[in-house]
């Protein structure tokens, strides 16, 4: 390989599926390894001795970690097309702005409608339906966050479509009620084969979230 | 003023104090405006309605917000001197990685070091120690983080330099002894007029967290 590119990931990681999708829309060969979080590699412990989680992205033998900052390495690495990151400083700094936001919220929160049941699931419902709301006035009647092309905001978010039915069905609520722009988003994101091709099925997603839920439960008894 | 750069500010903020830098690096002149948070200006509501929290920069009338989102801005608009990232995408990711970490741990588990007694101050002292110690093998025998010249990370960081003393005393421990190689660095940068003059002075910072600890524990009497 050419490259040398690398990606150590998890299938149902929404953070790996951000690098997979950036790395689709440069269409950039890679080798993908699965890590198991249960039995981490020596490679995924060397390659990221701070966090020891995926997404680590091996480039010519040098790691790069955390989601974000792999996009936009490969944003500028792989600079000859589908830019991620507009042009303009201002534009750029909104980008930054709602991919951080995204990555602030949606996993943290997200993880509490999955992982909690009574009063702690039904407080963080209402904050991920109300994060989720404001990312629906953002997309407006716009394509794609970032305009007329897919952009980091994009990749940042759209790995959480399919976590949308765990989500909507842990935390009894729909997202084609209370976001229906942000859904119409996902379903024309999901019409690129870099999205459909690098994100699975919700339904695995959620079966695979529910064995996680026992396996936790189970070992706080 | 030519340019029109406002900051809405708060002189405690570590992530005020990272704008502040920033545009002191670059000797862009600036109006800055202290926000009391009790009680928030329609400016800041108005500029930043997700967080409603300072730093915000205003740049022609244009609201940037969250301090590295800001740091990379001004670096990109004023690119004329003191490039604060470097020009290589792998450097640039090594940058924006230990930034995001620098954002991720010290501020959340420091609060808890000067906010709360007991078991949980402990706990917190210990994780803060240990986040220090591994930014202690990251400057290494560096002049600052990014090298020769000072960058993201250093500018992410150096805040907190002003906090080191409230830190120190409610957690009781010794940075001296516990980072040496950090303390070197910050006094490095502390020669900096960019950073000496952005920077309030320990004490002052430590007898407004007392004071503030202060209050949030008698509101929850």
């Amino acid at each position: 390989m050419a490259e040398e590119v690398l990606l150590l990931d998890l299938w149902s990681s929404p953070f790996g599926m951000r690098a997979r999708i950036a790395l689709a829309e440069k269409e950039i060969e890679y080798e993908s390894r699965e890590e198991d979080l249960t039995n981490k590699s020596p490679l995924l412990l060397k390659m990221n001795p701070v966090y020891k989680q995926i997404p680590v992205l091996i480039h010519k033998g040098k790691p790069i970690s955390e989601s974000l900052v792999i996009v936009q390495y490969i944003d500028e690495v792989w600079n000859h097309k589908s830019p991620l990151l507009p042009s303009d400083p201002y534009q750029r700094a909104n980008a930054r702005f709602w991919a951080d936001y995204i990555d602030k919220k949606i996993y943290t929160i997200g993880r509490l409608v999955w992982g909690t049941t009574g009063e702690q699931q039904e407080v963080a419902k209402r904050e991920l339906v109300e994060c989720f709301r404001i990312l629906e006035g953002e997309i407006g009647d716009k394509t794609y966050f970032g305009g007329e092309s897919i952009g980091i905001v994009d990749v940042a978010l759209i790995p959480f479509y399919s976590w949308f039915y765990a989500f909507e069905t842990c935390g009894n609520f729909s997202m084609i009620q209370e976001c229906p722009k942000l859904v119409d988003w996902a379903k024309r994101c999901m019409q690129r084969e870099s999205v459909s091709k690098s994100i699975p099925d919700q339904y695995k997603v959620y079966l695979h979230l529910l064995e996680l839920k026992k396996r936790l439960f189970d070992s706080h008894e």
